[in-house]
């Protein structure tokens, strides 16, 4: 389903198994894995136990809105890419307060049929609670105030909180948040699942490929690939100073994956001094506007592609056209098989480059790889802040601007 | 109508005219100011010279696919949200090559009504031609043979190549790419400026704000303050040994701009082992994703903020139920004076966290006020070129790849 592929890093410097990965692997199998988010079969049935929202939203819905920003929105934007409903029920991503875009939002919209997905784990984000409260009026507006709680659902953790009475003063439905999950931790929990869920993802398709990679990795963790992979990327940045982590996707389903990824990155490790900078690309794309500096540019990143067949997919080139025209090379050629082509010789040219690359290859897209996907990624995070001597699960850094965006918000009252 | 704020820098560094800047700048008055992209009256007229096809579009069109990648359709994208069309006409950027994307594109499409706009500069772009012959065989199946030619338009270099022979084989309007204008230079030429006018944006308001930039700077260019900024920021990543430089805009309608400014930073800059790694941001989004690793991970990036006022914009939260559940900070506030506090906020502290933070204000986000930031990020980039003494316009390492992809082809055929 999945292989890693780190020839190119091994080149660089032989894998070791390290001290501090062994330390790490040992705090992984005696601490980490008694976390929530590892329970995952308990996880998914607690989403599970809502599926019968599914098929009200189904019946009742065309929009669903949610509202919530970091971890609270990114897992599901992966998840949620996975859906099959197209124009069936569209869902829209608010983690921006833009003002301008919430104002065409509100003219274009069609508040009769939208159900508001809040989710914040502490009940406190200002950003969440902000859009919430003024949701709240434009669909009183609309639908009366008798029928707003038809279209608002809650989650949040278990205690008092703004978002939690403000669900009570209105009678929402009001979900619980794990209090042992943390945001950026959550994508595989309700938080990520619900969402898709409602959005008709098999999400115990997503939960069962999660769960395989999962149980094969802690069944002998020191001799699994990602610990390997863990442990290579570490020296490889060690060795070769790296500041930098490109994470490269290539099909569009997967581009909300990098941006998931540079959360789970940044935030978990990115203290003390510490932790390289993720940068999310996307192939084609990007090699026509970074593959330059990836290539030539300082040698300070260490790349990871996510590759997966695609040759003949898609539409075909005429072989007429493509000679009349001199464009011979993609004769009787799809698009996929040229995206294929470009994957591997971007791979190639990094390679000849002397730039560390790591593939994952993937045999497809499908919720059972994606899930398995985003396992890996966490567990890899989880091992590298281990090794790296970081705690991988507070972010007090953030807090500063939290509190000075209050006293800000105080004065300009005052 | 945009104020550029270097104070934090200067107190990292004062700023000194360096040799290197002096020539840079004397370069520019020398050499880069004849360049055709700053004959800006004259692009203007060339493209107001098709203002018949903005109204032709708008009673004929309700979509149009720009089929383009890199230079040929970022700037489209960053004036195209200017547009207040809406709903009337959307405009769709395909530049990826994913089958998936496109399969569903063609099931959803409105083709009858769809106008293609097909944008390559060499007009060799596999992946841009690639696109246009499928296109043209869809359009066909759906209008005809004798109509495809009211569904195309295509904007090339006026010599042999294959989109030249594609369009003069079906009878497409071909409108010349200029031939001194890089892709990624060519956001304010016909390349950037065609999509918008058809999306009806006022290209002659975004032309208007770009050139009394670029007039005032050309006026004294020594003492104005982009070179200043571009004097500092050098200085700064220098002294720091700073790899990356941050880039966040807050509202979404800028979000494209950072993408846009991605690819003219890196690929001008990214050669002989150089150039630091421009990362686009978006606040508040990425406060709750990147912040943490901004303030607390390594002191290696410069960043610039793109701010403006917000206060008292948009909806506001309602005093009453602010004040039951706890929320009194936003009592009576608007989404805006939330923004535009952690806007505030967000600069306070990386000021604190003695991360050097350059802040680009601006009144509002206007056609002039973005055509002149444009301005003012083509300015730098080609000024802190020849600071570092490296040629802006090349991008010799993209080229590895493509020529390992058409072997990747070939191979594939076999």
């Amino acid at each position: 389903m999945i292989n890693i592929n780190t020839d190119h890093l091994k080149q660089i410097n032989p894998f070791e198994f390290t001290q501090s990965l062994s330390t790490a692997v040992r705090k992984f199998k005696d601490v980490h894995s008694n976390l929530p988010m590892f329970r995952l079969q308990e996880n998914l049935k607690k989403v599970l136990a809502y599926g019968h929202l599914a098929e009200k939203t189904k019946e009742r819905f065309t929009d669903i809105v949610l509202l919530g920003t970091g971890g609270s929105s990114l897992g599901a934007q992966v998840l949620c890419k996975l859906s099959r409903l197209e124009d069936d029920i569209r869902i829209h991503f608010f983690d921006n307060i833009d003002p301008l875009t919430f104002k065409h939002f509100w003219e274009k919209s069609r508040l009769e049929t939208t159900l508001f997905l809040v989710i914040s784990k502490s009940g406190t984000t200002p950003e969440t609670l902000t859009q919430a409260i003024i949701a709240i009026a434009r669909v009183e507006s609309v639908v009366g105030k008798n029928r707003i709680s038809d279209h608002f659902i809650v989650v949040t953790e278990p205690k008092s909180s703004p978002l939690k009475k403000l669900a009570d003063r209105y009678g929402f439905m009001c979900i619980d948040h794990d209090q042992g999950i943390g945001g950026r931790f959550s994508a595989l929990s309700l938080v990520g699942l619900l969402p898709a869920m409602l959005m008709s993802v098999p999400v115990d398709r997503v939960i069962s490929g999660a769960q395989t990679l999962y149980t094969e990795f802690l069944l002998n963790p020191e001799t699994h690939p990602i610990t390997e992979s863990v442990g290579l990327m570490h020296q490889t940045a060690q060795t070769l100073n790296l500041t930098q982590t490109v994470f490269m996707t290539y099909v569009d389903q997967l581009e909300p994956l990098g941006r998931w990824f540079r959360q789970l990155w940044a935030e978990s490790l990115g203290k003390n001094g510490k932790g390289t900078t993720p940068i999310n690309a996307t192939g084609t794309v990007d090699q026509h506007s970074q593959l330059q500096l990836y290539l030539d540019g300082p040698k300070d990143k260490l790349f990871t592609l996510i590759t997966h067949p695609l040759n003949w997919v898609g539409d075909q080139v005429s072989t007429e056209i493509s000679h009349a025209i001199g464009f011979e090379d993609m004769s009787g050629r799809t698009m996929g098989d040229l995206m294929q082509a470009e994957q591997s010789a971007t791979i190639q040219v990094l390679k000849n480059n002397t730039r560390p690359t790591r593939i994952i290859e993937i045999t497809e897209v499908s919720p059972e790889v994606v899930g398995a996907l985003m396992m890996q990624l966490i567990l890899e995070t989880l091992l590298t802040a281990d090794v790296m001597s970081v705690n991988c699960f507070d972010q007090p850094a953030v807090e500063q601007g939290k509190i000075l965006a209050r006293k800000y918000l105080e004065k300009s009252i005052g």
